[in-house]
């Protein structure tokens, strides 16, 4: 039985980046025999340009049709003045809520050999190796009612609201729990439960599933504290569990903290076993088209579909494997390069990961 | 004519931190001449077990009548079970929104002596010097409707409202932007534009208000992308502006980037002078009554109160030579002790300012 990847590129880098990730899958799928079909569509701000949407129908529903997806990236400032309904983002957001990819994993792993790339000491962050897992069809993002309204007074606001109900909070926590058993046993829970009651029900809801996984220990944290405890003392957790705009933040920070967030992937799933995956970093406008993005956080995230969607976790090994031994071998992209490195173009990077596949 | 100081130890250190605090005021008030009197009132946690509230109507009152106020720290985990609408943060909440102490400044700032307290490279904070604006009394910390409501399918669901209206924007933007005046004239107005429409209507207000500072720069940043510049080259920043609830996130990292938290005062002001000064850090209850706390980010909210609200800018300066002094002298509290310092407790910190003055 054949499985289905979409492929989506999308905006500034990653066209690039994704033509390295799938020359990888490629390899794979023919030394390791799985039966891999792609095929590609369109998402993002380049949509938009082709059909006035960023998320059209047909990409739609072929992403429903697949059994996973590889994005590269959306959004640049060609598309900053469109209005919120048509920028890019909201075809990646289209696709994480019609695909309800409510569990999204965004491991923070500083790789070894480039630990010099961090900004903050060695000592503080050898060996860091977080899991975040963040709600990512619910919460504030596509909460209602929304907009901006003019009030009797003539003068306008803005409102957003940030909603979870039990159920939503609960399949994140299953999802939390799951993850942290595979990996060191702790999940620190993010509320800002002093303050709002959205996240008191998502604190208490956390208690409650956390008595179905007794060999799991359940912490809780504040966001302000998460958000120093992070610049502090980053290895201190394992996995954190956090809803949609807090868990933007914070994986956006942890990510940041291996000073190499060009390396690292992450996944979207769903609760079929769907998942979209794509690297941390964004569309990087700025250097697109140049030919020095770095794909590796791409190719980790054809690694992570073989292990998480496809079941094909010893493809999923190779791959990463092919990954740390480039590094080993000093091969870096510009983002990522050091004294005594030897820095290579994307395509180059795609070349020496399918070299020591 | 005497101006009043209204001194609320809190709960945890408070106290503490607060005496040495006062034993500063009170010794700037005798040399120059300043005609201050100060008195106490309870708040928070200390507050609710004496009178069953965390704001006292006795305290709201002299707040009211005070021209400024002297705060340590609210909350701790004795009072964690108690309802939201009388934990210690209550009280908190209520004098910022009471007073409309809508303007909360806080600096993150390396102190030379200190720059090996950083988990981040020295390279990276050195001559770190960020103001975080952060707008205090509106967005998601105040808005309606919230709570926790039962649904038709009888599932729970907890929701909080994020809502900014225009005025309310545009008093916290002519705040960044006279603060950016006195520093190095570039505000980064912090937003999620990309996904909340309230942080749409921030944008706008900012840009309306910015064509009355052409002296000063405004650049906009997502605020996921925030959190990874203050990891990655936080000195790329001079003021930032955001709402409440980003507020509290960033300015928390930033301060942590500095490695001494305990250093951090912090002002919260309204459109009358008023003002409330605290320290940056918490309660920190593990260590309350050991006398080892750090007294001197209240020793430098006295001082920022004195150049903000009290108009005696000399004395201000003192203060903040005194703690450079004794910095000097390499006297540390614990929690910035490194080698080659000598340790002191909170109330030998408290004599080496005084003899330093
Ligand atoms: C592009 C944007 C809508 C998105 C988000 O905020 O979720 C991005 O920042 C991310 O973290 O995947
Ligand atoms: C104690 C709490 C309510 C408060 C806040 O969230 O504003 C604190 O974290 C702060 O930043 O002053």
């Amino acid at each position: 039985m054949s499985k289905k990847v979409l492929v989506l590129p999308g905006d500034g880098i990653g066209p690039e980046i994704v033509e390295q990730a799938v020359r990888v899958l490629d390899a794979v799928n023919a030394s390791f025999d799985l039966g891999i079909e792609h095929e590609s569509a369109l998402v993002g701000g380049s949509a938009y340009d082709e059909t006035g949407s960023p998320l059209p129908e047909t990409t739609l529903d072929k992403a429903k049709a697949a059994d996973s997806i590889l994005l590269g990236a959306v959004g640049g400032p060609k598309w900053d003045g469109l209005d919120m309904s048509v920028r890019p983002e909201k075809g990646l957001l289209g696709l994480r809520s019609n695909l309800e990819l409510f569990a999204n994993l965004r491991p923070a792993i500083l790789y070894p050999q480039l630990a010099d790339a961090s900004s903050l000491k060695p000592e503080i962050v050898a060996g860091l190796d977080i899991l975040i897992v963040r709600e990512l069809t619910g919460g504030i993002y596509f909460g209602q009612p929304r907009g901006i309204r003019t009030l009797e007074n003539g003068e306008r606001e803005g409102f957003n609201t940030y909603v979870y109900s039990e159920s939503e909070i609960r399949r994140i926590a299953h999802s939390a729990f799951e993850a942290a058993r595979q990996r060191g046993k702790r999940v620190c829970s993010i509320d800002k439960s002093n303050v709002l009651e959205v996240t008191v029900l998502w604190k208490e809801v956390m208690e409650e599933v956390a008595k179905e996984y007794p060999d799991v220990e359940l912490s809780h944290m504040l966001v302000d504290n998460a958000a120093m405890q992070l610049v502090r003392a980053p290895k201190q957790f394992d996995v954190m569990v956090t809803g949609n705009m807090f868990g933007d933040i914070l994986s956006d920070a942890a990510a940041m903290l291996t000073g190499s967030i060009g390396m690292l992937p992450s996944a979207s799933l769903n609760s079929k076993g769907q998942g979209m995956y794509e690297p941390c970093h964004g569309s990087a406008p700025d250097i697109a088209g140049k030919g020095i993005a770095n794909p590796l956080a791409t190719i980790l995230s054809v690694a992570m579909m073989l292990r998480y969607s496809l079941n094909a976790k010893d493809a999923a090994d190779a791959i990463e494997a092919a990954v740390s031994n480039v590094l080993d071998q000093g091969l870096r992209t510009a983002d990522i390069a050091s004294e005594g490195s030897e820095t290579v173009s994307t395509s180059q990077m795609g070349d020496a990961v399918l070299a020591a596949l």
